[in-house]
């Protein structure tokens, strides 16, 4: 097999990168695709207490385990599968199961800072920031934690103002600058269909 | 025939939008695209004096005639050939000349305002705004408008001060809100496989 497309898919809260990563899943047949999930590598925190873990900033790049993602999608490359690890939000800290990836023809990394460390980004062959207005976002991001998670709207506005708007505008946005291109108005159709395009191409060649 | 795929391509001075273009038609087969360049729908100024042309602003939108452009665009969308005119930056007016286009599968429209008219972009499916940082897009006309055009160091800051420059913040940034991708650095191969795989499905989708 030929060396996987890499795919980075980077972008605020909010901003409907899932969306587009669903959109392309869906667009190819399942079988050549893998997705990786950002959200999964956060670090195993099994060695600090409960009160310790409940304190982690989700929204710091040093939450992740980036050792682990980096050599996770080098396996890949190279043809080998990865134990994907899960992550307890309840728990905060890695759940004890882990799901097996197969390598694909294409592999999709998605999450807030993938197109953040440079190592990563490397692996890439196509960096995409899906680049939605920080109020639509903060309104998405405030519904869905309302009716998906149970939570009050004081509590999101006080986390959104304590970490998730602060660490965007300092770590997230600025990636924003390693992308090759940008989708300014989310998951949009004409931008969905021609990432979806390319992806069947190299699918296509691929065989 | 079945209507033709529209793509718009806008951006500053020396973002690279021509090379975009270029890059599109060298990846398909010629006669499947017509190109639209902005350029030639200057308005035509005969009706006013040497000494009154030469005052004309290009970069602003009012220089251009629109609606021969929306006409011809409209008019390619039907199957009809249209007269593209040609402009003569030495006359500062039309020139007597004009290019028949006959329509095609794929219809690049590539112009610093390509994205600036809401009727034109509404006849578009794809809207790319070729998005260069300012440094490098003055860089780039700087050292043009000195080799090809003769010009000295002086008069291109001069012009690009007086006009280019607030032009282009006043009417060609906003209307990237218009666009449905953006291309932060220019014409990346990465971002450009992706348009010339959409185009190239297009065209065998269109047999």
């Amino acid at each position: 097999m030929s060396k996987p497309f890499i795919i980075g898919i980077a972008g605020g809260s909010g901003s409907g990168k899932s969306t587009v990563t669903n959109k392309i899943v869906d667009a190819v047949s399942g079988a050549h695709t893998a997705v990786i999930v950002q959200d999964n590598y956060y670090r195993d925190q099994s060695d600090l207490t409960f009160e310790q873990r409940i304190l982690t900033n989700y929204d710091h790049p040093r939450a992740f385990d980036w050792a682990l993602m980096i050599q996770q999608v080098d396996d890949l490359k190279q043809g080998l599968p990865i134990k994907m690890p899960q992550y307890s939000f309840t728990e905060h800290t890695r759940a004890a199961d882990s799901i097996t990836i197969v390598p694909a023809t294409v592999i999709v990394i998605e999450g807030l800072f993938a197109l953040y460390d440079a190592a990563l980004c490397d692996m890439m062959s196509l960096k995409i920031y899906v680049d939605t207005d920080p109020d639509v976002r903060f309104i998405r991001r405030l519904t869905r934690d309302i009716s998906e998670r149970g939570r009050s709207m004081e509590s999101v506005i006080s986390q959104y103002k304590a970490t998730v708007r602060p660490m965007h505008n300092q770590f997230i946005e600025p990636s924003k600058r390693n992308a090759d291109v940008i989708l300014p108005q989310g998951a949009n159709d004409p931008a969905v269909d021609m990432i979806t395009a390319r992806v069947n191409a190299l699918i296509a060649l691929a065989g």
